[in-house]
This record gives C-alpha cells, sequence and structure tokens, in this order.
C-alpha cells in the first residue's frame, strides 16, 4: 500500500493505472501489475518471505529524461524505511534491454557486469565467430569474440602472465603460438630475442582486425606474416602439430592462447577433448624440457580450474604445472595461467 | 507468438497461465502477463521500436535449481534467430533481489556491476556512516562505507597512487592525513622515513574494524594510536587543521583521503563547499612548496573531474595541478588522483 502511495507521489497522482491484481498462492505471494507514465508498466510483488519487488519498465529513447533516478530510488527506499527499522531496501541502476550494442558481459562466473562501452568499431561474422571490436572509455579498444572480451588495448598484463615475463627466458629460443590472433602475445615475445617464433591462427579476421584497432596490443607484428625471426601461419594449429611430428620439429615453449577453459559439469564434451588434444600432441613436438604455457579461467570458478588440473595429472604423458594469477583490467577478475611441462624422474 | 510457444517449450506445455493481455498504446505497446512455473510472472512486452523484452521474475531460495539458466535462455535465443537473420538477441544473467547482502554495487558513472561478495563480516551504523566489511573471492576483505566500495585488501595501487610513491620523497618531511581511517595510506607512508605523519579520522569505528579485517592494507598500524614517526588523533579534520593554523604548525603534504568528488549537475551543495574548505584550508597550513594529494574519481565521469579542476583553479590562492590516474581493482575503474601545490610566480 504504502509503495503505491509512494510510486503515486513520485510519478504524480492518477498517473497510475491499475491493470491487475492477483494472488499468486496462499503464502502470501501477490502480484499488482499497473501502467505508469511513459507506457511504464510497474510489476509491483510481494512474496512469502518479506521481500517486496518493484519492477519498472519501460521505453527510454536517446537522452530522454530517466523515468526515475537512482536517487529517486533513494528517496522513495527513505520513504519506506520510515515504516520500520528492520526495513532494508536496495534500488538497482536501471538494466538496459535493446541497446545498439552489448553493454554487459559476463564474467566467467556468470556475474553481472556493465561495461563503458560507447562504440561498436566493427561487428562482423568470420567463418569461426563473431568477431566485435568495441570502445570502453576505461579498457580502450577491446576484442570481442562471441560476445565475449578477449583482449583489450589495458591487458598487457594478461600477455605478460601468459608468457611468463620475467620468469621464463626466451633468448635463442623456439616458440610456437597457439591462437594468439590479436597479435599482442607475438608481439612481446618478439621483444625477447627467440630464435623464431611460429604462430598458428585459424582466424584470418581476428588479425586483421587487430592490425588495425588493437594497435597499441599488437605493434606492428600483424602488418606482415613473416618478419625477422617470426611466421604467422594462418590454419588449424592441429594440423600444423601434426606437421610438426611428421618432419621431427621441436620447441622449446608452446604457448596456447586457445579458447577459454569451458564451463561444465564435468571436464567433458566437445571442449575438453579439444583441450585434453591440444596439450597431448603439443607435447609431442616440446623438447624434453619444454614447458606448454596456458591460461585457465576467472579465479573465482574453481570448479573448472580444478577439473583442468585434473584433466592434466591425468594424461598418458606424466606432467607437473604451476599456476600464477593476475587482476587482467578488462576481465574485470583474477586469471589464472598455467605452466606446465613433463614430469621429471 | 513463437516466443510464448518457445517459453511453453522449456515450462512444459499447459505450465503457463495467462494472466492479462493489454495494449498500452496504439503504436504497438503490448504486455503480456503470465504466470508459470514456481510463482514465476513472465511479463512479455512488445514495444513500437521491435524490441520484444521478457521479465521473468521468481523467487528461488537457498540451492534450488534456477528456473532458466543462461543456456536455456541461449536456447531460446537460438530458436527465435531462426525467424528471421536479423533478430538479435541478449540473454542477461540474473538480476538479484532480496539478497542477504549486497552483491551489486554501482560504479562512478553509475554503472552496475555484480561483485564476488560471498560473506558480511561486519555491518553496523557508526555515528557517521554505515560500516561493513565484505569478503569478495576476487578482492578479498572490502571495507564498504554507506554501500560504497571504499578499499579493499586488493587495492595497494590507490594508496601508492594517491601518495605518488616513488616520485614524492618522504623522507624527513612533515605529512597530514585528513581522513585514511582504513590505515592504508599511514602504514605505506610510515615505511618512507618521513619525520612525522599525523592523521586525522572522525570515525573510530572504521579504524577498529580495518585493523581487524584489512590487516593486509594497514599492517600493524592501527593497533596503537602513536607510533616512532606517527600520531593517529580521533576527531575532525577542520577542527584540527584550525587549531594548527592557531598554532603555526606547517606541513610539507597534505594528503586528503576523504570523501569522493559529488557526483552532481553543478559544483554546488554542502559536499562541495566541503571539498572547497578543505582544499582552502589545507593550504593554510602547507609550507610555501608543499603539496596537497587527493584522489578524484573514476576516469569516465569526466563531468565531475572538470568540475573539480574548475573549482581548483578558481580559490582565492592560485593553484596549480598535475594529475595521475591508476586502475584501482575493487573500484573496477581507473581512478584519477590530483596533486595540487601553489603556482610559482
Amino acid at each position: 500500500m504504502e509503495v503505491v502511495e509512494g510510486l503515486e507521489k513520485h510519478f504524480g497522482v492518477n498517473s497510475m493505472e491499475k491493470l491487475m491484481v492477483k494472488t499468486l498462492s496462499s503464502e502470501g505471494d501477490h502480484l499488482s501489475v499497473f501502467m505508469g507514465p511513459q507506457q511504464s508498466v510497474i510489476n509491483l510483488r510481494t512474496f512469502s518471505n518479506g521481500l517486496v519487488s518493484i519492477i519498472i519498465d519501460y521505453l527510454r529513447e536517446g537522452e530522454e529524461e530517466p523515468l526515475l533516478t537512482t536517487l529517486d530510488g533513494k528517496a522513495l527506499e527513505m520513504a519506506l524505511g520510515k515504516l520500520g527499522k528492520d526495513i532494508k531496501s536496495v534500488t538497482l541502476p536501471p538494466i538496459k534491454r535493446g541497446t545498439p550494442f552489448d553493454v554487459y558481459f559476463p564474467l566467467s562466473d556468470g556475474r553481472l557486469v556493465e561495461y563503458d562501452v560507447d562504440k561498436l568499431i566493427y561487428d562482423e561474422r568470420s567463418p569461426f565467430q563473431r568477431v566485435q571490436i568495441m570502445h570502453s572509455k576505461t579498457f580502450g579498444n577491446m576484442l570481442v569474440l562471441d560476445g565475449l572480451p578477449n583482449l583489450a588495448e589495458s591487458d598487457l598484463v594478461y600477455t605478460e602472465s601468459i608468457m611468463c615475463r620475467g620468469t621464463e627466458d626466451y633468448k635463442d629460443k623456439e616458440i610456437l603460438i597457439l591462437g594468439g590472433g590479436d597479435g599482442a602475445l607475438l608481439n612481446e615475445l618478439r621483444q625477447e630475442n627467440p630464435k623464431q617464433i611460429i604462430m598458428v591462427e585459424i582466424d584470418e579476421m581476428v588479425m586483421k582486425i587487430c592490425k588495425e584497432h588493437l594497435r597499441s596490443a599488437c605493434g606492428d607484428t600483424l602488418d606482415s606474416y613473416t618478419g625477422k625471426n617470426y611466421q604467422i601461419i594462418v590454419g588449424d594449429c592441429i594440423k600444423y602439430i601434426e606437421k610438426c611430428v611428421f618432419q621431427g620439429k621441436k620447441f622449446d615453449y608452446v604457448i596456447s592462447d586457445l579458447t577459454d577453459i569451458p564451463i561444465s559439469e564435468t571436464p567433458q564434451g566437445e571442449m575438453w577433448e579439444f583441450i585434453k588434444k591440444v596439450i597431448r600432441m603439443s607435447f609431442s613436438v616440446l623438447n624434453d624440457t619444454g614447458k606448454f604455457l596456458t591460461h585457465g579461467t576467472g579465479i573465482s570458478c574453481t570448479n573448472q580450474l580444478a577439473m583442468f588440473e585434473g584433466v592434466v595429472g591425468e594424461l598418458e604423458i606424466p606432467l607437473s604445472f604451476t599456476c600464477t594469477h593476475a587482476f587482467v583490467p578488462s576481465f574485470l577478475e583474477d586469471w589464472v595461467f598455467y605452466q606446465i611441462q613433463r614430469k621429471t624422474a
């Protein structure tokens, strides 16, 4: 009752038309639906556990004034707070739908985050995935693949973490990068005086776009597919490794910058099989002391990380691993990175 | 129509009862309200601009299975996608309400973020504010004041940024900290061999709680209110500065770790007057070459930052400023820090 009065006070008396009232269960679950100003639909609901929820849903276009600001919400909360000391209330910022481009991206554990994306720079489908470049006020240009933030201009720490900059010595080493189409990893590794780096990326569109819009991450690395000490191969990395096995080519490092650890109930299914295959095959082209470096997922996904570690432990080749983690700005999470090598007897 | 069929397919035929249908405007704005399983209320709405929105609202307690997972939402989207190539759709993660403690905090520009808070450790009202300690899986313990994240165990960079570690030389200097009740700033400054640090914090509850739950940030600094080269005064910092003016006491640095720049239309009102007063009075106890260091707000709040810079430029004392910024993990934003000093002739 008081909630309705509060809303009427805000929107103006007679501005709300009651569309329906319904008792949903005998335990105190009631629903009222109103139409307010600007064809807003207001669901007012009481739940059996004492919760009262209000959803105000309306169309706001362009620079129109909001119907209810967070401050209005706070004022309504204050008014309701007077009803009793024990009333707790929360006003959430508006949840935007139908925006011209996505502003919400889920974190690895499914949490909701609104990014300060102010521009969609590129949006196409390659034969492999949806490729987008978005501009975030905080993170600069962001590469978004199939709706998931992949790498932003703010994320040098991601690249330095996956390659263990400062701990691994790449001088005169042979390195194979799996994926890495944004070019950042190759760009940083080039500066470490390795003997040779081969990068195998399947999606040429990603490289084409990052060359243009993620230049602060990839530098001039993607301008040419061959350089003094590197070569970029457009193709399937598994097929490339098979070729290396056939030719007897070996590497000191394989760095896999492919897909994240899948979020699943068990370490089974297509994606997990792919991950196992990648690790198994990588060790078939790694020197005895060679290292496989890769990224995991967000640190709060403890189950997924444990599954990955289980998978590594159960491969035919006895492997041991270490892990590190770093907060990657545009991921808004602490991200886990793995360093895997053959167990020494 | 197809949307209803899709939902019925998911929830089971005959599982949805139509509660009402209403045409809200003649331009194609329609509302249907259904009751689905578990007393869920489903608002299905079409808007004049072609947007179709679905809100599914239900009570989920404890470890109950969700009624609709994000994957289900994706499946529904796929089914709808078959209706036409140009259909774009988004499924948002569930918006949680009535949670035992807040998990959503707004960023400086009002964006919504869901934190991975898994425990409310402390929640009391001091005479000055609501003081909470929450545990985040990513950021560790977080001090939350009046519902806004203040400092977390992950945020050494905040402290190092406000004090300009590495750029300012505090050796043998006299420093005044305004606020800073979490103790982190004092703790870091103590390590820089200053002559003396005075910290004036009004809210003893904050210090008491941080001493216990934010120990990785404040170390042993708050265990005693006096130490070799520091003193903590519980009180109003303005009154303390007045006392210093009266006694002729001067400082080399005043570091203000008080409130954020207010979010407002114009640089007026109580909070802005307070900020002006703090700066003006700080310069009355600063040496001629003394510096006033403080924090601003999120980098995307360009209006607020410009207002602050305007305020600094318009004070009676001619002042110049520089600014830096750093990504503060638990703020999930690039934060701006100011260094202000007297203009040299």
